[in-house]
């Protein structure tokens, strides 16, 4: 590897039961503002960003992830562990290099192409099975959005 | 509050068995550096700071912990929950005026004063339970370091 595949902390997502109360308590606690909103179905969730830092390399944010049906992944991780943190979210430079690249040293893929993700970003997931139990995001910010 | 009380997210916190295997990992499937390892005993655990990246604000890391004995938090988190992402670690200005805000908006502390946490930093924590079942915990860096 010529140099490091992740580049940023993008994310630490949090699985709540209650979006507007949780976002609520980021920002009057902490003094977080949300930057985006948005509902994907595709993961069941419904999502607020929260920007916490804005590098010229890339933002970091907490991401509240609120389900939008039990069965969804987010919605039985609350099921079986109750509120906290989901995963992680790295920022990488190119999802579909990064997933290629860890294809081939054996990593299991929960995607194997890219999806959308939030604020525009091509996303995928590892399996945390083979990352010590951290379920884990790549992220590739939309060019020219905010989060780049 | 005059702006964000978080200004990055600093690090991520990640429960292990064998930190040199983790470590390991992380540099060979994604490129991460270990730029500092060190034991806290106060804590009870062993651990490997992983530079994922460097801005001008301030550094952003993997943590990762392996308990010194099994009745330290960490350990008991392994027992209980298995490994995974153990605690979220955001970067404050000043983290005794921090708890002071966060004392008087009656979020519970672990931490009622600063600790010494990872590369001479002041650190503390703040209970999962008034913030959605994460782990909170509040990193002033020391001045000087690389992490700044």
């Amino acid at each position: 590897m010529s140099g490091p595949l992740l580049t940023r902390i993008d994310h630490v997502g949090i699985a709540c039961r209650d979006l507007d109360e949780a976002a609520a308590r980021y920002a009057e606690l902490f003094g977080l503002t949300v930057v985006c909103r948005e509902t994907n179905d595709e993961q069941g969730v419904h999502e607020a960003m929260l920007e916490v830092s804005l590098a010229p390399a890339g933002g970091s944010y907490v991401q509240l992830l609120q389900p939008t049906r039990p069965d969804s992944p987010v919605g039985r991780f609350l099921d079986r562990r109750g509120e906290g943190i989901h995963h992680i979210g790295y920022g990488v430079d190119d999802v579909e290099a990064a997933l290629a690249t860890l294809d081939g040293q054996g990593v299991r893929l929960i995607d194997r192409r890219p999806r959308h993700g939030s604020m525009g970003a091509a996303i995928a997931f590892l399996h945390p099975r083979d990352l010590g139990g951290v379920l884990t995001e790549l992220v590739q910010a939309r060019p020219g959005q905010a989060r780049d």
